[in-house]
């Protein structure tokens, strides 16, 4: 049985696990990302992995999964925001430290692949993963393969745009799909709602502790599980956007199945129901085509752990 | 020297061509398009194929390239709004008319693999082809390959929303890209304009013979040719909406390069200068990532049977 | 009995009325506008008046309405695209020519003024009048006087803007509500949906005689009486956008009651209905405040003249 | 010399003056508003008016300002949010208490009078004022009289629709002129900008005590004046949008003069230069019309005192 290791490796934390080959996580760790020194990251994730693999000898490489543009030889993160990171070559760097292979991956392309061989896309060729969190994280499998484009980061689903002149994106850009559809978005949605009708929101109210700002995603997801009408409105608003960008997705890439992940996806039926309807809806060319499928996500935050380990191991 | 035919089958004209393998075309033809009767097209391809093979004994294989839905095993044509196709099992069809295996593929798919193979797309494995004309074609290569999506109806790009409750499609929609970056968008734009602001279009419209409506494409591109300002305001509008469609598909596909075709391409620099520009403003994550190359198409209206031949040849 | 004549200068005719003091039309003339020369259309107007009062003694004043800007002296139409008339000092010119007071009126707001006096408004000091033609007309009736602003060129309705980057306007803006919602508005929406969904709108190319440039008002409001869907989606939704900005103009001027003039109007309840609706559905504030009623016009093309005439009497 | 009483009766204080038939603030009083039970507040307006009647012995007359829907006989309050009125009729209440003749107004109707009588709007008899703060006031001055609309509750500029299916308004639509062009859009702006850009927003950040929530318009304000190219960014959204609005508001109005008042005011040239500049592209039939003059209010917060007293010297 052969066994890797894999990374994901956030601004917050670093978690690591060891995987088997059927994808089962046997042992997990994690260590707070050192947030002022980017050279150290390496540092940490070479300790995680170091104990790891002194409790399982076997271990034959290494899958890091990060949030940011990663080049197409897998080696280097051009940039991530949220590690400070700027052509960094964080492949080489953890080789040197703990002798074994490794393989560099867009986190949000690691879950996806995570999910397509051991989590809700088992037996679909082509995968378009959706991750509602912060903001959209992406993920394409084509012909049971993570596609990654010309330059290494392509799935940037996140900012394609879906309204001129829309919302602020971090990017730069106004209008971007994240800021419609994420966990982000439901929770502007809700304090929004907050803001301008407390009455109608008494509930989102109550739940934040008082005022707007204390309205975060569970919270929204709470007040719609009891029924809340504010917060279904809510959700329903952010689903139809999530429905919306689907069906532009299927127009673009035809995927067999859509997976939605993330901290939103949660939700599930309250989320699953709107956004198939609003898909269903605007899909271009119904009626005369087989519909793709969407389903929650199934491995949950472990998917990305899961998917660089399985990566390292088809390296 | 293996020949094959590569045969553009459309709602007018059913153009075919002798190719051999370094995408040169030996002899081309062309029929109506039997318009009340769909049996009778295969008929008249069958013919159009049986005259070229006559003349050239050692055809291999057949390419067709039907605007529609093709499915994913490239038999059968599911839905064609201007061949009146609907399950259409043409391959089958063909092959027992003329004796040759025939492979059939989505025109855009098909001008896309020509231009992949010789024309501007040569060398570049990652490429997104637009055809800008009555609407929009598209066509993606991955890693070398034409890219069908899981049911074969993929790129069909023409369909993703730009606008939310926009200009209302053929396909059902509202806010189609192709209402806003094609040779139609241009012609309506520069009618609207005729329309609304005669003394300012009054170039265009005496180019149309007077009336809006006889202002099409190629007066358009004259007047703009001219420097008309009025012309050169709607080449811009189309620009800037193509611009920032591609700045789309980059988030999503991340190409090496964009190849534009289709009628609205013939105003070459014209067209080019400000989708680039478009197109560098609206890329998400721009200045940390390699900006695709966005190349007019080389091969002009043959792309469909240089590429569908040769998509026969390597069936 | 004091009698007047009232005249409605437009781009194709000279439109003539001798008006008594109940606002009952005795009788009517009617010229074609001289295109070419614009001095000669004082001498055409000259012409009609003393026509009218050679067969009424005793007609005592002219009033006369152009589509236009009118100062806010009532002398000088500033600009009238319609009549190529640029400061034209039609007041004092056609008194010259006629030996009679002359006072000269926006259009719009003469047919406000009959519609107030006579028809529709009757009883009622505030009023907002919409006139739904090529464009929109507007005419405002502030405690029981014509509204006119400081320069006199207020009530243009049809030039807010509705939709920020929205259709091209020939004011030189985009997104103004004439584009809309107007008789205009619904032919365009009319024949883009037979251009994109030719079988959905087969009766109304049937009615149109086979193009879309061959529909026009009467063969929209024709397939809506007959229940046709789509010429009744037509006019579902250039009412929502009327009704929209019966709202919007609620919201500034809290008017008693709105009256729907042109030619839109004769489509009567196919109209009115769905633009009730909206326009309850979008006003700020409803459940706290009175909602204004909207009428359709009763005096029909004529309210021009008697308006003109009205004013002129009470001048 | 006739003294009157104005009072700004608001959600958090009822601020009251002595003025004098110069618009001279004799003297100044503030109270609390009662906030939980609303019959308290006739009691508080009286206690104010009891002591500065007694300081001045000749009062003739009371005006009362408030936020919301006063009726058209100036009598009752019919709907007024922060102060939990719902047909409240004031007017009987305070004048049984005081002994003297009440009016009640609008409170933007009241800074508007205050501003056209002795404020920037000296001279001018079509005015429209817009107080950007919270949301948006309005007031309208035709022929040199308050406008009120024939329910009393016209010039509620704030919720004319700018933006289909724009930000959520309080007042249950979407789009709402407020929602872009008001004090709280501006800090609306640049949280958003601080949420999403820290980087580009860091000295917005650093005023703002570290997070986007400590950003209010003070802080805004300094920092463009201090040249900060973020908030700078800012003001110039907002003031695109409130110029865009007072082109529509004069295309229907056609006002002398615009005065701009309010919190954001405060902000002067910062403000206007951008306004003015918005305004005249916005402005249908530039070119052929006298462009409105756009003027900063000069009475500050006062303007609804003296303006109130002043209606009621003019009862």
């Amino acid at each position: 049985m052969a066994l890797t290791i894999g990374v994901d490796v956030g601004g917050t934390k670093v978690a690591a696990g060891v995987v088997d080959d059927d994808g089962r996580i046997l042992e997990k760790l994690r260590r707070p990302t050192p947030s002022t020194n980017p050279k150290e990251t390496a540092t940490v994730i070479a300790e995680v992995v170091d104990l790891l693999k002194g409790r399982f000898g076997s271990v034959e490489a290494v899958g890091l999964g990060a949030a940011g543009f990663v080049d197409e030889t897998r080696s280097t993160v051009l940039f991530a925001p949220n590690l400070a990171w700027r052509d960094e070559p964080i492949k080489e760097k953890v080789e040197s430290l703990v002798g074994l292979p490794v393989v560099v991956e867009n986190d949000a392309n690691a879950m996806a692949w995570g999910e397509a061989r051991f989590g809700a896309g088992r037996g679909e060729d082509f995968l378009v993963c959706v991750t509602l969190g912060t903001g959209i994280g992406g993920g394409i499998i084509v012909d049971g393969q993570p596609y990654r484009g010309r330059y290494g980061i392509g799935a940037e689903f996140g900012h394609f745009r879906v309204v001129p002149e829309g919302r602020r994106c971090g990017c730069g850009n106004r209008g971007c799909w994240e800021q419609y559809a994420s966990g982000n978005a439901l929770v502007a949605e809700a304090r929004d709602l907050a803001r301008v009708a407390p009455v109608q929101a008494a509930r989102l109210l109550e739940l934040g502790g008082g005022g707007p700002e204390g309205i975060r995603g569970p919270e929204v997801t709470r007040a719609a599980r009891e029924g809340d009408p504010a917060a279904l409105e809510c959700f329903r608003t952010v689903a139809r956007w999530t429905g919306q960008g689907l069906a532009d997705l299927a127009a673009i890439l035809d995927p067999g199945a859509f997976i939605i992940g993330g901290g939103l996806s949660d939700a599930g039926d309250l989320l699953l129901e709107p956004i198939r309807e609003a898909f269903e809806q605007a899909l271009t060319g119904r009626g005369y085509r087989v519909t793709a499928d969407i389903r929650i996500a199934e491995l949950g935050p472990a998917a990305g752990i899961v998917g660089a380990a399985d990566l390292a191991r088809n390296r």
